[in-house]
Parts: C-alpha cells; sequence; structure tokens
C-alpha cells in the first residue's frame, strides 16, 4: 500500500492525467493530434527524479507548477506542442485526479486484505457456532454464547464495512476536470466530453461536473477507512482479551520475528492486534481532519484542500496493515477448546448458548449475499 | 430536533419498546397473551417523572433498570405479568432500540430541511448560472465563473449528503434484540420472529441479528450527519465570504432579533452562517469520538458503547440547526447583482464563463434524479 | 458540576459582569456613580426567567443582547442610567467573562475531585508497594511488580493533571474586556483599570489586554480536561482489567443501585470505570474541536468561537464525572490479595519485584511536593 | 525538522542510548567497565542500513530488538560483553527515549522558528499600533482599531505558545527506564541513579521514575504543538483574508517558485498562510490521536502506546512548516497604507482606535517578559 502513494505512483499518475488530458483533446479536436501524440510520448519517456520533483511540489505548493514545466521544456521545440501540455487544466484537477487515480489502486488492494480477512473468519464461524464460551459484558462474564457468535459477529463487521467502502468509492473514485476556476473555459464546450474520455482511459468514475470545492466524496472515502479500521479493531481487541494469560481462549498465531520481546524471551505478543488497534487510535483524528476541511472557500480551499491528501493516504495504510495483519491472526487464529471450555464452567452460569447457530447462519448469509 | 431526544421522547420510546416487546411475544407465544395486553396496557398509562427517571439512570447507567422496575412495580398485582416483562432483553437492546428510534424520527427531520435548503438553491443556482462574477481560489481573484455555478456546486454538496444519509438510515436504523449476551436465550428459537415483529411495529429495520457488539451502523449514520454539516458549511463559508462589507455580493437575509450586535447598530452579522459553521468546528470531534469508540469490548464495550448515544444527539442537533439556519439564508439570499458586476470588473479577467450554465444544469439534473 | 454550566448559573454571572462592569466604570469616573449603583441594583433585584433568556439568546445569537435590554428596561426612567449599563462592552466580553467566571468554579470543583481521588490512591500504593504481582504488558504476562507500583503510576499521572490544570487556570481564567473591536473604545484611557477593577471583584486574572481573538487560554484549559481524562481512564482501563472474573485481582466497590445488569442479577458491573472510560472516548474529539476553531477571524470569529463554550463545559461534566466516579472507585477499591498471589503464581515468573518500593516513594514525594 | 525524525536520526538516538546504559551501568558496576567501553565503541562505529532496520523493526514491531541483535552479533567473540548489551532495559525504554531525544531537538528547532516569527511580528504591531484601519468581528466591518493592534495579538498568541511548549518540555522530555515490567529489575537497586546518569548524558530530564504507562508528558508535548500551531493559523488566516483582492491590505512576500498558479499567471496566492492553514486543520485530530490512546493497559499499552510516537513527529512537522512559512509571510510582510486607509473611509466609523497603542504596548512587554 506504500506503494501506491509513494513518490514514484505519484508521478506515474500525474503523467498518466497529462497523457489521457492531450488525448481526449486530440479527439474532441480542441489541440492537434499530432501535438497529443507527442505529449502522450513525452509522458511514456520523460526522465524524472521523483524525490526531486518532490521537493519542486514542496516549493511550489503543487505538483502540476514543476511537472508541466519540465514537459514543456522536453517539448520546447514545438512551441505549438509545448503550449497543447495541460491546456485548460489547473494545478488542482491534475492533483485530484492524481489522489483518486490512487485511492482506486488502493481501494482494490484493501478489498483483497478485507476479502481474505472476511473469508478465514467464516468457516470458523461456522465451526465455533455450537461450542459453548462464556460471553462477557463490560468486561464480566454475562451469560454462555457459541464462541463462533463472536466471530461471525467480526466478520458481519468486517462484511458491511466492506460494502460501505465500495459504495464511497463508486462515486468518489472521479476524474477531477474544472480548469482555472472550475468552469471548463478553454473547452470550447466539450468539457464533458474531454472529462468522460480521461475518466474512461483512467478507470475513474466520471462525475456530472468538477468537484473542485466540492469534497464530499473524499470525506466518504476517509470516513469508510476510519470505519473498516474501526471494525478491525473490534476484533482485534476481542483477540486480545481473549489472549489474556488468565483466559487463554484464543491466541495470534506465533509469526517468526514477531510478537518477541527484548527482555522476556517467554512472551507471545499479540503484535498483530497492535497493529489493527493502533490503527483505529489514530484514525478517527485523521478522519475528523478531513471533515475539519470541507468548509473550503469559493473555488477552492486554503488549507482544507491542502490537508485531505496526506490523511487519506495514511488512512489507506492504516487501515491496510490493519487488514493485512488481522487477516494473518484470522487465518492462523489458535483457538484453545479447553480454556473455553474451563472458562465456561468456572463461569458456572450454565451452557444455553441460546440462538447462537441461527444467529451465525443468518450473519453469514448476510455476508454471502453482500460479497 | 432537541424534542426528538429529550427526556420525554427518550421515556415514550422506551415504553414504546416495551410494548413491542410484549405484543410480539405474545404472538410467538412466549408470554400469556393477557399479560401482553397488561404490559401494553401499563406502557400506555404509566405516569412517570421523565426527568426521575433520568437520574435514576445516570445513577443504575441504564435506563432499562428503573424503567422495568416500575412497570413490574404497576403490575405487582400479578406476578406472572410482572415477570412477563422486558422478558429476554436486556438493557441495551432497550438503549439501542431507543437510540435508533429516535434517530428514524431525527433523519426525517434532517431530511425534511436538508430538501428545503435544497429546493431554495436549485432556482438560484439556474437564475444566476449564466451572470458572469469572479471565481477565486485561494482567496484570491481567479477567472470569471457564473454565479449560479457556486450556488449549484452548493446544492450538489448538500444533494450528496442526502442520499448518503439516507443510504446509511436503511441499514442503521434497526431494532436491537439480543438479550443478556447478544444469543437471543430465552426466546425458545423465536428470536429472529419476535425481532421481525418488533421491527415493523416500531418503523425499525429487522436487522439479520443482534449488533450490540458491532457499531457500524451508528458510526455510519454519524459519519454521514459529518459529512452533512461540512456539506452545509463550505455554503456558509462561501456566503460569509461574499457577505464581507468590501465585496458585498451576497448577505444573509435580516430576520428580526437575528445578527444584531450588543455594541454595533450598524451590523448585519451572517448570523446563520455562523450557526452552520460552528456545527462544522463541532462535527469532526464529534464523529470521531463515535469512531474510537468502536473497538467495543466482547458482547457489549465498556466505555465506548455509552459514549455514542450523546454523541450522536448531539451531532443530529448539530446537524438540524445548521440545516435549519442555512434554509433560511437560501430561501432569502439577498444576492447584489450590481456589486457582482462591480468587483468582476475590477478583477479584469473578462467575462469567460467557460461552461458554467451547462454545469449547472448537469448539476441540478444530478440531484433532481437523486431525490 | 452541571449546576455550574446552567442556565441560572450563566444568568448569575451575566448579571455580575454588568454589576462589576458598572462599579469599575463609575470608580473610574466613567459613569457617575448614581448610576452605577442603579446598575448594581438592578442586577441584584431583577427577576428573569432563565430558560426564557436561553431562547432569547438563541435566537440573537448572544446572551448580551436580550440581557441588556431587559436591564435597560427596567432602568428606563432615567435614560442616563439605562444608557450607562455595558458602557464601552461588547457582547463577547460578556460571553467570555461569563464562560471564564463558571470555568474558575468548575477548575475548583474539579480539583477537589481529583485531590480527592489523589488521597485515596496514595496510602492504597504504598500499602501494597511491595506485594508482588504478576505486571502485563500489551495484554500479557511480562514480569512481577509491586502491586501498589500500578496504583503509583495512577497517582502520578493524576497528580500531573492536577498540576497542568492549575498552571493553565493560572492564565486562562481571565476577565475579558475589549469593546466592539477589541479596543476598548470609550473608556477615556482607563481601559486596563477598568478590567483589573473587574478582575479583582470577579476573582478573575487580570490579563494584560483583551484576548477575544486569541484563544490559547480555552485551549489550553480544554486540553488540560483532555489529559486529565485520560489519566483518569487509565486507570479505570487497569481497573476493569483487573476485575475480569478470571483475574479478580480488584473490583470496583459495590454501589447500592449501581452496576447492576437488567438481565443477570450476578453481575457486579465497573460502572465507575465506565464512566471515566466512556469520558475518554469522547473527550480528545472534544478537544479537538476547540483546537480546529482557533484560527478565528479577525476581531471575532464566526463559527470557531461560538464553538467553545458547549465543548469546554462537555469537557469539565466529563471531567468532573470521571473524577467522582474514580474517587469512589479508589475509595472503595476491593483488592483481593489471595488472588493477586494466585495468578502470580501461576504466571511462574519469580517474585522479583525490582525497586518497585522506591519507585513508588518516589513518585508518591513528587505527589506531595506538586500539591 | 524532517532530519529530527528520520530513519538515520532515530539509529543515532538509539545507539546513543545503548552507549549511555552501559556507561551508567559500568560507573554503578552493573556492568564491567570494558564491557562498557566495548558496547560504546560498537555503538560508534558498528555499521547499520537505516533503511533495512526500519524494515525489520517494522516486522518485530519494536526497534529494540533487530538493533540490539546486531550489537550482540557484532560483540558475540566475548559473550559476556555481548550479554552487557541492553543490560536490565526493554523495548519500551530505548523507544520512549529515542522520541524524547528526538522531541529534544525538535523543540529547540521549533522555538527558534517561533522565536524569528515573534521578533519580525513585534516591531511591526509597534509600527502600525497607531494606524487607523477597519476592525472586523463576524467578518463584517466593525469599528476602528490599531493596524498594530491585530498584529500584537498575533505575537501574543505565538509568545503564549511558546511558553506552554517550553513549559511541557521541562517535564516531558525524559529519560524512560524501567525495565520489562516498569520496576528497574536487575539493576541491583540502583536504577534512579543509573537513570540520572543517562539522562544527564543524553541532555533529558531526569524523572522520579519510569513513566511507560503514564503518557501525560507525551500528551502534553503534542497538545503545546496543537496549540502552537493553531496560534499561527490565526495569523494566517487573518493575513489570507486580508489578502484578498478587494481588501488588499496586506499580502505574503513574494518568494520565487512560490504562490504561483499553473493556469493563472497573474495570481500571487498566499501559500505561506496555506501551510499553516492546512497544519491547522490537520493538528487537532492528530491531538485527539494521541489523547485517545492516553488509557494505556498496565505495564504496557496495546495500540495507545504505538500510536503515539508517529503523530507526535507529524505534529513537530506540521508545526515546524507552519512555523517556518510564517516566519518568512512576517519577514516579508507587504502592507498597504493606502488601502488601509481606502477600507477605513469607506466604512465611515470614524477613526477612534481607543486604547490601541496602549495595549500594543502591554502586549508587546509581556512577551518580552516571556521570553
Amino acid at each position: 500500500m506504500l506503494v501506491a502513494f509513494d513518490d514514484k505512483a505519484t508521478l506515474e499518475a500525474a503523467l498518466a492525467f497529462e497523457a489521457a488530458l492531450a488525448r481526449a483533446e486530440a479527439a474532441e479536436k480542441l489541440i492537434p493530434a499530432a501535438a497529443a501524440a507527442a505529449i502522450v510520448r513525452a509522458c511514456a519517456t520523460i526522465a524524472i527524479d521523483a524525490a526531486e520533483l518532490a521537493d519542486e511540489t514542496a516549493l511550489a505548493g503543487t505538483l502540476a507548477i514543476p511537472l508541466v514545466a519540465r514537459l514543456r521544456q522536453v517539448l520546447a521545440d514545438d512551441p505549438a506542442v509545448a503550449k497543447a501540455v495541460h491546456h485548460g487544466a489547473t494545478s488542482q484537477d491534475l492533483a485530484d485526479t492524481v489522489l483518486m487515480s490512487q485511492a482506486r489502486v488502493a481501494v482494490g488492494l484493501l478489498d483483497a486484505d478485507l476479502a481474505r480477512l472476511a473469508a478465514a473468519l467464516s468457516p470458523l464461524a461456522e465451526r465455533y457456532g455450537a461450542v459453548p464460551a462464556i460471553g462477557r459484558t463490560l468486561l464480566q462474564d454475562a451469560l454462555p454464547i457459541g464462541f463462533g457468535l463472536r466471530i461471525a459477529q467480526w466478520l458481519a463487521g468486517i462484511a458491511s464495512a466492506r460494502a460501505r467502502l465500495a459504495r464511497e468509492a463508486a462515486t468518489a473514485v472521479a476524474l477531477q476536470l474544472g480548469g482555472a476556476a472550475g468552469t471548463r473555459a478553454g473547452l470550447a464546450g466539450k468539457g464533458q466530453q474531454v472529462a468522460a474520455r480521461m475518466a474512461a482511459e483512467l478507470g475513474l468514475v466520471s462525475p456530472p461536473g468538477p468537484w473542485h470545492s466540492r469534497r464530499d466524496g473524499v470525506a466518504g472515502l476517509a470516513t469508510a477507512l476510519g470505519i473498516a479500521i474501526g471494525a478491525m479493531a473490534k476484533m482485534a481487541r476481542d483477540v486480545a482479551l481473549l489472549a489474556q494469560n488468565a483466559i487463554g481462549e484464543a491466541r495470534e498465531p506465533a509469526v517468526p520475528g514477531r510478537g518477541g520481546s527484548s527482555a522476556m524471551a517467554h512472551k507471545r505478543n499479540p503484535t498483530g492486534c497492535g497493529v489493527a488497534l493502533a490503527a483505529a487510535v489514530r484514525a478517527p483524528g485523521l478522519v475528523a481532519g478531513v471533515l475539519a476541511g470541507m468548509a473550503q472557500e469559493e473555488e477552492r480551499g486554503l488549507g482544507g484542500w491542502q490537508a485531505e491528501g496526506p490523511a487519506l493516504a495514511e488512512l489507506f495504510m492504516l487501515a491496510a496493515g490493519a487488514a493485512e495483519a488481522m487477516a494473518c491472526v484470522a487465518e492462523g487464529l489458535d483457538i484453545d477448546d479447553a480454556a473455553i471450555a474451563r472458562n465456561l464452567a468456572q463461569a458456572g452460569l450454565g451452557h444455553d448458548i441460546g440462538e447462537s447457530q441461527a444467529i451465525v447462519a443468518a450473519l453469514i448469509a448476510a455476508y454471502r449475499s453482500s460479497s
């Protein structure tokens, strides 16, 4: 996931934007076909040091300025071609489209790990649906449950989070093309056609218009990530509680190099759960930061807009880290049937697990129909 | 909106839960029909001081304990009837269902104000779609836009927020019925039928199972409210900027008793915008609080669960306050065509508004098809 | 604590502001002594329905407008006296001073509960400093500790939080007097003298100037409350973990009417810990809301300023609720020496508690020197 | 500031910790002097690829494990020496001490930029203290102020933020040494002496005991950074508002390569203000994340602790970026006296700036006495 947001990926997405723009504008007769071909070729072959460009971007406050300057320099032999670069676009068009191109990749990667996690939980929930265990509320023994019911609830949370993420991505992961003030000036009335062509080429949604100052899509993605992280942290907290020495009903799998202690060789730490729980400590504030930036001034916000990118990337990385960690935990979850039985017996509250199995079945059915 | 969450509404929703539970359990032969009838009657006629009950709730840590005790006291003549009260349910079943009953009402109230706001913005956007005005990015004059394009972007943000709120409510506003540990023990295998009957009676969604420890629905509502508030704050910030004396392109309507100053009689303050902007300062942190509570321990969380209710209610109240204020602003927005023309002329950047009108039309069409 | 922020307390603090202003202005010869006497009398005797005034405040957007109007109405017989009311002050002067008057009371109440909590923890830490118990890291048995060392760490956290709160209050709980634009116009060059007199009368700090648009003091209070809540939640989480049935080393005291379950009579829930933990779920977002409002526009912010009051009041109430709950928990903490010994033995990691006792002594000494 | 937190700085601080530990333990006769000398030498000469170590750290979940393993490998010839590495310390001792070593450097760097910013504002405030300008409340013309009064308020906010940061650093930037469970086991009763020696060598505070599970110091730093960012954002928002074309009272200095537009050559964007405002959108959520992690379990938290480091580093970087940007803005602030006079005349609200000059003088005096 780091790779989806690094300097190299950012540069590639930016070059893909400029190439798609040129191709779409040529198709709509806004720039000459030969100019578009030269731009596309330059985008494919230009050698740029990604780190150097990142520094210039930091100074300029936007990636478009140094990137477009370099493309124009490469194409300087034919001034008409050089001028055709970035025609009708503005810095934010590039930046927002790059962010959404990266989000598209990131959603795919994350969804795959969430799917893996759900796929590991589903059979566990079924297998343990009728195994009586003590249920706990407010951290106190309550009444028996089917051990698999708790797992099915984790699954249901993950399934719901996946569905929400897909739903938000379905509108948010959209091309941005508005030009300097969001009017698509300079596109001779062909703005929507150009945008549609670009969206198709880049695998993005073609929205009804520019969304430069309207950030609900970005906020929707951020909140969906926050909720997904929360759903994983629910599972992580439960596993960490179950793994306590005095309880011992389930433990993370042993992974070489993981979960050790520099001072205590006997320990097997719930390190995977720690990854998800740390993500869940950080994510709510990152989501808040994106929401706090929504009131963006007029045709481009000062502060709110610039704050979004790093927060969204961080949320994707936290979510991906948690999903990868919890998928490993689920796939190797070390369940101790004897401990479950012993704790249940010690609670002395009987064995009636109510409708646990039926609920497990219903939650699994809902998960299957949603995925 | 205050009314939807006050002590009286809470009490009524709680009595409705107990009555619906009794009726559904009688229909499924879990308690005698006569007992159900007596419970339903008691719920309809019992006299309870809502504030007194709120105090007892604070002590007990849950509404169910004092409420059920009072109902059983009223029905104490027939111990079998008294025992049938709250049969198979737990405190959280009551609390979650009450919260969702209130959320159902609140979503309806809020959606009506958002619809009113959108209805006021739509004709304004059309009327001013072709009126050239200076567009501004990063708080600096950029290039001309159609004045109505900015309004259409506000509308698109509100429309998207309404759609998201409806989408989240469609799954979140759900009955909770799980019993002490979420297994529906004590319901003789009829849990899902009882739940379905109750949901139908209370106007709530009937979910595939209890969701006591799985809070993505609550989080989804909270984030949808946060995004709606952000969309309104975007409009509010723009109106407040346009209303600056040196710009003067649009001002809030004058409302008697509103927007005055205790020290300066000449002022006409953007008080409605202030309501929405203050909501937007507070909302992200409230959303973060709900997300931070998602990792709830095992079958009922300690801390995370208890934190949700006040935060969700506050978010509904902030959203409702903002929607009401911004609907008033939109309905009476005082647009100064001369100031628009003057500022455009001073910018000296021409009159080319690009495809503003076409984008306005596309955004309005998208709004119409979404509502 | 509720009482410190209710409508009645707000009204009283507002009348105290107007009376102190009149008295100070008379002392500096800015208004006639007789006018001041009449105003002071009116503030002492005027009958105002606090709830009605709250409604008018909500409409006007500020308390000063309806309150000053009523005072002037009462004093209307002598127009010079009526005019002398609120002389040179603005709405924000009243609102900020009222909030800080309430904060002053609230800091006192909270500090008393924190002191009570610390006083209960200190002897417990000493008594159990040398009692070997298993220490746990990442929720896994680690190595032995003195049981009192964990308690001493709670104490150190509380002591540090108290010191920070006192430090922040020492500058933040300040009078506000700036007039309409923060220049103290209309006070004939006597602004600082008037402010100093008012501060002395109201028990507030006299700052070097108005702070209307500079909110670091409010933010400092909010963050100190957030940290205090976090320190209490640390203790609460530990107690809740120790109280788990499988561990049983410490439990909350049984309080009649508290901690019960509507479905399970056998339960003794850690309800006090739940209060502190729920506060800690909500507080970070409330603090974030105050910080998010700091960038207030020019001489009075639109949105950021208005968002502060409710958030600060809520933080005080959460902190007070947590402090009261945890003081009760500390005072009655039910420690099970046998369980401590049993868990230690089961861990099989020896009895070496290192320098636990010395650290306990050092932490208690630091606490004593700080309080 | 990036340099203070990069992989190389982290590695150097970690090696400094191990060297200081060895030296202090030798001085207290806990390990042989020759072993300490060998360890110190190894720390000075060992060649480690910082990026490779970062990867291993991510896998192990802690830096100490791979680092100590490498040191022991280098020293493997003499098993007694190898064993003496990291004696009595645990992973968290290393991680917390490294973080605080970095914080110490970062506080110094940030304070220098804040001092630079304050030094630039102070003469501006004086020079413009008596220049009448229109004051604005709620974004509306209010009454005249001295133009320098607004600047003096920025200064006062920065000065207060610096003082708070210094105050928090004075206790927070502390050595951590507790050993596996925070008891300093294995140090033969010399723990406090070892800690004091290490603190002196590393330039850190020597606290009364380990603070592994008590995070108020970290939280105090994070909140001080959040408030400092808020104080800078206050100035940034004002400058951005003053720089609007229709107002034009002050603008950022022109910096080559900064503030341009990829689509509009005529623009001079308030890019420095944008840096500070974007930091202020992100910071409150990052602070919330640190506060949310305070309730750390028993002797080492799972999730809360691990979440702190990245958030604290990010806050330092945002604060440093904002301070550097606003220092540049202050140093080159382009104030337009004619625009100030014109806007004042247009407001038609006179020229009475009240006690602006006296307040400016008082705020500057307070700043001088605090720095």
